[in-house]
């Protein structure tokens, strides 16, 4: 199993279909789960995906609309019975109002849950850093819809160089300065010769990186947010027939989203969040081939290993 | 299609499991939808079931437990999405604290709905008539569970006789004579001749009757309240191995709920609201059989015509 993986759980717009269930992601880094929105089912679809609950820690909601967040309540009240964090707290990274609105629902319907439930305030105009610890940070970024809306950047950190064995052998590096060697520093023996770190190590593997666009206008400012990023996740709501509607909406065409991701510098694209008004996504997937050929199509049972 | 049948949307407990839904069902009268209890995923299963939108113009609640009622703001937000009611206005049958919070979240989630939403306040303590139309009225009445919690009776008006044409003819009844003759009066010919009713009329059909007892402790103050309907949908979240959890949780057995339909003279039982910790329900059918034979087991997407 990867140790970053998107799992893929609702992308669907606002009315859910026979194939598409309301917008859900799950971030499956290092066994720990980070949940991008949350639409009604998702507890459903994380049993489903053999998605363990206890090991949900933080749930990050892109804006308050129903199709992506209507999921909480249910998914927090069966946390509740299910014991869920194993003692840990659940972190909810929303807007002020959705915390207001949420802790209401939380306090009517899921009756003492054995674990903490923190608010984090996500401030929607600004980017920045929203959860961190020594493997990963995930920030959010502002995107153009309807009502305040933002993405969310999974950005695993810098990883450690590879020791050569042979060599750390050779020149008898103390297992006291690994972790410095790993870490880029050069070794100095006991009779002052330096040994250049690149003779003792191999280049650290890839840090990887996830890009969360959900509902938004096709903006040049959402390409800037996630430059560099590895795979970008964008909705299409639309395709090209459809780009006025999509304006109006404040949704975005798949070949907008293609557009996005090359702007970006993107290596993956995956489109989601589609309309009820198309009966496969066929067009989405030429449309925005055509522009970002490495795009894929999202679908509820999807693993994407990064 | 029968006039009346019940549609089976969510037969699960608190936690949903892969097999069932949170509870939902749906009576089909005539045509027009009234669904009983909302759990998530209702609007999905309506989709599922084929069950038009536009034709739901009432929800009952039993009570405010997340898995009764946390499909509403979904449910809600699609009918507002999509129009739903064609003009009419739906309303929701609920206690009052429920219809607060129903309403703030609707407020919050589901903007401007192009149809009427009408509160209707149920007293949990009353057996009370709370709708009623030409053909069909519907009662609740107290169940026992942890909070407020009520079950819904569907009873059918009596239904007007079937005239005998050729004795009508050979009376030369006038028309406007037909809706009272077919309610059971006798005809005087103009000579002053009583014409006694069941010489012009054969009996009218059965009227149907459905009671939904949601979640509740084995009492047979129930079995009082619904004397004489036809079918009883009684939940069944244990099995006789989990008596006293049963007890504990205010819910019951398959084998005391067979004794509530025996002790109210049913004639077809119906169980639902599995407890996630059985595989199945083959044990929950065998117990209830045992003393009440004509029992079936409930499963999402059984269509029961009655």
């Amino acid at each position: 199993m990867s140790q970053f993986q998107i799992n893929y759980l609702g992308c669907g717009s606002a009315s859910p279909t026979l194939r598409h269930l309301p917008s859900c992601q799950v971030v499956d880094f290092r066994g720990n789960l980070f949940m991008v929105d949350c639409g009604e089912c998702a507890q459903l679809s994380m049993r489903r995906q053999k998605l363990k609950y206890s090991r949900l820690g933080h749930i990050f909601i892109s804006h308050l609309h129903g199709d992506h967040c209507l999921g909480l309540p249910g998914l927090v009240s069966t946390l509740a019975l299910t014991g869920g964090r194993d003692g840990g707290s659940l972190t909810i990274h929303t807007f002020r109002e959705g915390a207001e609105m949420f802790r209401r629902m939380f306090d009517f319907f899921c009756h003492m849950p054995p674990f903490e439930i923190i608010f984090d305030i996500i401030d929607p105009q600004t980017s920045s850093t929203i959860f961190e610890n020594d493997a990963i940070a995930v920030r959010s970024f502002p995107l153009y819809h309807r009502l305040p809306c933002v993405g969310f950047a999974f950005e695993e950190k810098p990883k450690l160089r590879h020791l050569k064995g042979d060599t750390v052998k050779f020149f008898n590096v103390p297992i006291s300065q690994y972790q410095a060697i790993k870490s880029g520093a050069d070794f100095v023996t006991p009779d002052g010769q330096v040994i250049a770190n690149d003779r003792l190590t191999t280049p650290a593997d890839r840090s990887m990186s996830y890009a969360y666009c959900s509902d938004t206008l096709f903006n040049p400012k959402v390409a800037k947010s996630i430059e560099g990023i590895h795979t970008i996740y964008h909705e299409a709501t639309y395709c090209d027939d459809q780009t006025e509607k999509a304006r109006l909406r404040f949704h975005s065409t798949a070949s907008q989203a293609a557009r996005i991701a090359e702007m970006a510098g993107a290596e993956q694209l995956v489109l989601g969040h589609f309309s009820k008004s198309y009966h496969n996504e066929q067009r989405h997937l030429e449309e925005a081939r055509a522009i970002f050929p490495n795009t894929v199509i999202a679908n509820e049972g999807l693993v994407l290993p990064l």
